[in-house]
């Protein structure tokens, strides 16, 4: 018996891999063979993207049939599609026969067409109708992300009954430590744990000792507003009901953490004016890439021409001092940045629940403090700056003023926008930093060039 | 029996809220006091954030003692404070009694120093040292987030032994499911499903069906390196070791659930120029928000003055054509944005493991390709914009190349400075977009000018 396999940190992964890839190369195929075979599927599955392409096929069939099939769900799409492109029908159907429902779903939602009939070709026809349903749920729903590998008993179960269906069925479940119990109508009516299962007597009835009152999902509803529920009811297992409140499956948690994830990611690429993707970006194609960003990079520009007009507006207070227009990178960066920063905390706040809209005034009006402490301090040590580089006292005064009144604009704006766009049913996100730049950059402008009339002219 | 709750959604949550309050208002106690004590804890817990101050240790009174202290675990860290600052010893020490060790932990990291006090004061000497220790672990370390409830097998129990175990002690374990086996030197050396167990004959034994080959993590591993273990492996539980392997405590996937939001969030706010804070937005002061702003805002600040100093030595190019000027916010902004897209793109996937250091060669490359695909679209939407206003050809050509140029730098920029700063041990997220935007400004002040002079002049 091996001893306890340590903290499985980046340098032991490392040499792990290098290990694998000389055994490979050294052409000691039995060794590696018995190495993986001993290994963690999710560690072989890391292997496979450092084994050359044409070699990937070989290694595969090293791996035994349970293996293979628990190794395969944890590919990338990818790297799935190739392998399913590689092996014989046979082969196929061995590894969808032992993939779990939701595993197999993900897969045909990510792959090319062909790899899908090939797929769907090698599956029976019970789970082949079932696969169809599931491609039926729109992307983002609780009913896309479910299992249909669930325990579920009867209201007059025994606890006896209920254990002896467990260890019958248990090994193709998802999960056996949340089971749910359901009507004659297969209406869900309760949800009782293993826990209590295992701590109750034989004689018990599972309606006893169930619980009632079961938090529950539907197969449409979204799935951020689904993960929301997990993390506020500290769950590890969610029941997804139909219409009727059937039970047609279940949500696990392992499933949730991608989509915190994959939510995060999202909202973070709205943040910097990207359109999401949900592909690794280094197996995302350059044209893919650039079509992703381009779309607000125009918005953006075209928006900015406001600023650009408003300066050719002003051409005449520039043409009195054309030293005034080296301030705006700071005036204009400066707004930029306090902006960004109340939108963030402002849209993040609404991610997570932490503020609500009913909550307006109190974040408007601690954003206005917020923005004059921060917008004196900086207009402070500016005036400070410009008084030893022996700027003239107007100028001075024309462009500390200004500091001032624009952190203290931007903080408002950075609050308001991603609110009236929760308001409008927009993604709060997208009221981030680019776009609050773009609308900071016009009010600077506007507000120095009028500080600049009074004081300079 | 009750049926279904249904979907928990924004609008349900709302009126069962409403009810409450109604009832409170209309002193119908009896009956707040019956629907509170069969409702979740976690609504319980949200409806004190709308209680007012004064009535909340009155409503906390009306939950019976299990109830109570659920409730209290479920309420954040201001509310719990006062809740113990306001009831007797007595109700204190039954609370604590009740809560797990890790949410007792975590509440007493959180409050203040007179209420840890009165807390410790009240915790029978045992669970104080077991505290202590767990005080002394890192904020961020997988031993601050680690549980000391969990279950523990030796190597020659049986599975008949381990049910009775079970039975005996599982009610007051975090987890039940994933259970450990140690050594006689209380050393690691195994690991075995409670679904593996019940699959299992009453005599059978436990070394004989545990997995030898253990993930496991050291107290003092950070809690993000401890979070991407869970997600890559789909771990519901993940055992902690201290230096000699032997088996301290464990941490389960809904504490992993929380690390990965407050991670993400604290990613966010660096990559909004802000210092993370662990508190909520609404209940943090005006001058903490302003103090977590001021210092990026002032380092970018300053930094911005080399854009001003680039314009100053300009002076002449501006002087023979001041319309030029009009032009530096189109320039700016668009090679903010271009490099803060690159930069949020590379920030992200270091974070979440996709993009390695290994791989820098090809992410410039790419982003390469990318800026120029961007930047040739980008400069020839502008070019006809320019056309179209009549703006004299020289200074067109001047500003659309510049435009090109700029956001084919700021796209290699944004995704140099992420990789240099990881290679430097810094966080990448700090190298988000302000930062990058500070540097581009300056870059395309440079790159605007020398286009100028070409063909302006």
């Amino acid at each position: 018996m091996p001893g306890v396999e340590g903290v499985i940190n980046m340098n032991e992964m490392e040499l792990m891999l290098e290990k694998w890839l000389d055994l490979l190369e050294k052409k000691k195929y039995k060794e590696l063979k018995t190495e993986l075979n001993e290994s963690n599927p999710a560690d072989i599955a890391e292997f496979f993207e450092e084994v050359e392409v044409e070699k990937r096929l070989f290694v595969f069939r090293l791996l035994t049939k349970d293996n293979a099939a628990d190794v395969f769900s944890f590919m990338d799409s990818d790297m799935q599609a190739h392998i399913i492109n590689s092996i014989t029908d046979r082969e196929v159907k061995s590894i969808v026969d032992d993939m779990s429902m939701d595993d197999t779903v993900d897969l045909l939602g990510e792959i090319p067409a062909n790899v899908v009939t090939r797929i769907l070709k090698n599956t029976d026809e019970e789970k082949r109708a079932i696969i169809n349903s599931f491609l039926n749920y729109p992307e983002d729903s609780a009913g896309s992300i479910m299992t249909i590998e669930f325990v579920q008993f009867h209201l007059d179960t025994t606890v006896k009954k209920a254990m002896e269906q467990l260890r019958r069925t248990g090994v193709d479940k998802e999960t056996i430590y949340s089971c749910y119990v359901v009507n004659e109508k297969r209406v869900l009516v309760g949800m009782v744990s293993l826990r209590t299962i295992i701590l109750s007597s034989d004689d018990t009835f599972i309606k006893d000792i169930m619980e009632d009152d079961v938090i529950s999902v539907r197969t449409l509803d979204d799935q951020e507003d689904t993960a929301n529920i997990f993390k506020k009811y500290n769950l590890i297992a969610l029941p997804v009901v139909d219409n009727e409140d059937r039970l047609v499956g279940i949500i696990t948690v392992d499933d949730i953490v991608d989509v915190i994830e994959q939510e995060n990611t999202e909202d973070i690429e709205k943040m910097s004016a990207l359109i999401p993707s949900e592909n690794e970006y280094l197996k995302t194609s350059v044209f893919t890439l650039a079509k992703n960003r381009i779309v607000w990079l125009l918005v953006l520009m075209i928006s900015g021409t406001v600023s650009s007009a408003i300066i050719s507006g002003y051409e005449s207070v520039l043409a009195s001092s054309i030293i005034l227009s080296s301030f705006f990178p700071i005036l204009m960066d400066t707004g930029g940045n306090a902006g960004s920063q109340s939108s963030t905390l402002i849209i993040r706040g609404m991610a997570i629940g932490e503020i609500q809209m009913a909550d307006v005034f109190k974040v408007l009006w601690k954003e206005l403090r917020v923005g004059a402490i921060s917008g004196f301090i900086l207009a402070g040590v500016n005036f400070v700056r410009l008084v030893l580089l022996k700027t003239p006292l107007e100028v001075n005064m024309a462009v500390s003023l200004s500091l001032m009144a624009t952190v203290i604009i931007a903080k408002c704006v950075g609050c308001i926008l991603p609110i009236i766009a929760k308001k409008l049913k927009f993604d709060p996100a997208i009221m981030a930093g680019p776009l609050i730049t773009t609308v900071v950059d016009a009010i600077s402008l506007i507000v120095f060039f009028n500080a600049a009339q009074v004081f300079v002219l």
